[in-house]
């Protein structure tokens, strides 16, 4: 999608509990022109964290500098709700004429003063977590499809699965391969422009929402990165990791994990099962559907102050998979990305 | 819940393409005084099907003689869709003030013409394939309740879970064990009287769907036969296979299997693997949330014509799962019962 010019809502929460936020200011291609936050506002995003671009962090959308094309709404509470004291944003927004997008469970175009707003002003009011009514039962044909497939699957939930994605799109497209994106959560659907919210649609459908995206994409790159969802062994979610599993038929796989994590977050009661488990899990669940591997490894080190310290758990983790490993983020991952596809370049 | 007087609905189907009216028939509390079925109507249910009580065939609702308390259709089209051919049934009766129920992923409470009916006659829609709106997240918490929890998994869609599910359930308790059922699909729901659609709720409340009626029936029974629904491995269904294994955290599994299956039904390319790999699958993707173990097996042999060849199929299925195995209509199931569940007697 074209470059748009976007203002990022994350009152209160930027920049450590902004993960949104911060997924789109740092891989999207629109250009964050303010964030909103009331708690740091005056300060520049600079001053908090230096993996994005800088902008001027503002109380109120009335005090966003310059033209923007939409408002974004960047932090998600527990539950998804909408926080009424974000309302006078989203008004001032609409009010201009601005678009607002939004990936809650709460749903901003069923809120009847937000409709009305947009209506009367020509705005458009986007919930990237509503399911278009067209999503369907998979019909098992994705591996039809021409372009290479790589699946980012994960040991548990907010390990790092999109970022993880994000890095080996863009690492691949800097080293001359025709990667594209698989968006299947509310971040990743905000960043890319477009996907379906495979944790969103009927779970008898989970399989065909990711199944429908690469039949769309198939054939217009040679490689697919698809950002994994949760951790097949998740006491909640292992259902949207299993279709997406099977629904994306990956030629490979990358196992993505916290440098530390021992217990399923906020599920203390179950332990996680040594990596090497895992690996034989994701495979052997993959294979009656379509052959796959596990060749690699994305580790979270963010935990992990000295870099000998996260090269170390890098290093083990490479061991435990068998596969090539790293930290995108802290060391890159165009190891990784020869290892997977290097064959396309 | 109190036995109710049934007409059931299978236009054209009966017995062979009525999957949900002989579960009904065979399974529920609810007296079929009725079928409902143009192509046999003059016939008795006997005639055609002896596994069912018997029960005059009509050509339409208003043909039904005597009081009824519901319509059930029996029925469901590929997709779900409602058959206006059957309209003048439903009409009728509401007309008369009898309630309808439906298990489509059309909802007749959304036609508009069926609830102007109801309202006007006092008569009630039951959808129970629409999911009600509290089911959200699992805990992780089934394995708190008191009851001994065995869910039945498959090869496949079609094999026969609910049958068998149904069958243990009914055994335990003439063998003088505390069993309920647990159901998750439409044909479940309307036997049992109430459920959650498990394949139709939002994919991030799978397995929530399954753990809210455990935490609802946990303490009211020794037992609880959770209804599976699809196959681990299945390209399209296997999310909400996933989802119900590890929201119901069961202590015991029950492998169902139709003999002679080889290939996942609709998706030919998808090979069924070995037995012994099902069981492997099962009991590894099971144990990080919940230990468990496929305690025994059940076998579909209807297509499977002498006693002799029946009884061999599933010997060679024990032997396959390595525990007991029946076919639970053919052969009943009172031994894979004491295995299961024997200590509850």
């Amino acid at each position: 999608m074209s470059q748009r010019r976007i203002a990022v809502l994350a009152h209160e929460k930027f920049p450590g509990g902004a993960k949104t936020a911060l997924g789109v200011m740092r891989y999207s291609d629109d250009e964050t022109v303010a964030v909103i936050d009331r708690d740091t506002a005056g300060d520049r995003v600079a001053d908090h964290e230096t993996t994005v671009p800088d902008a001027p962090i503002v109380d109120s959308f009335d005090a966003v500098e310059g033209a923007v094309d939409a408002l974004l709404i960047g932090i998600a509470p527990i539950g998804g709700g909408f926080d009424d004291s974000w309302r006078s944003d989203v008004v001032a927004a609409l009010e201009q004429g601005v678009d607002v997008v939004a990936g809650l469970h709460y749903f901003l175009s069923e809120d009847e003063e937000f409709a009305a707003l947009a209506a009367e002003h020509g705005a458009e009011l986007h919930d990237v977590r509503k399911p278009h009514p067209g999503i369907g039962v998979a019909e098992g044909r994705s591996a039809d499809i021409d372009a290479e497939v790589v699946l980012t699957v994960g040991t548990d939930c907010s390990v790092g699965k999109m970022t993880a994605t994000c890095e080996l799109v863009d690492t691949a497209q800097k080293m001359g391969i025709d990667a594209g994106f698989i968006p299947t959560g509310q971040t990743g659907i905000m960043i890319a422009g477009w996907g379906n919210p495979v944790d969103r649609v009927v779970s008898d459908f989970t399989a065909g929402a990711v199944e429908e995206m690469l039949l769309e994409k198939g054939d217009e790159y040679d490689v697919l990165f698809v950002e994994g969802q949760g951790s097949i062994i998740h006491p909640a979610y292992s259902a949207v990791t299993c279709g997406i599993l099977h629904g994306a038929m990956a030629d490979k796989l990358v196992l993505c994990h916290e440098a530390g994590r021992e217990v399923v977050h906020g599920y203390e009661e179950t332990v996680l099962p040594p990596v090497s488990e895992y690996v034989d899990l994701y495979e052997s669940l993959a294979a009656p559907v379509h052959e796959t591997e596990v060749v690699g490894g994305a580790i979270n080190t963010s935990q992990i102050e000295t870099d000998d310290s996260a090269t170390a758990a890098v290093e083990e983790y490479a061991d435990e998979i068998g596969g090539t490993a790293t930290d995108p983020i802290r060391f890159g991952c165009e190891e990784l990305v020869e290892e997977l596809v290097g064959e396309f370049k």
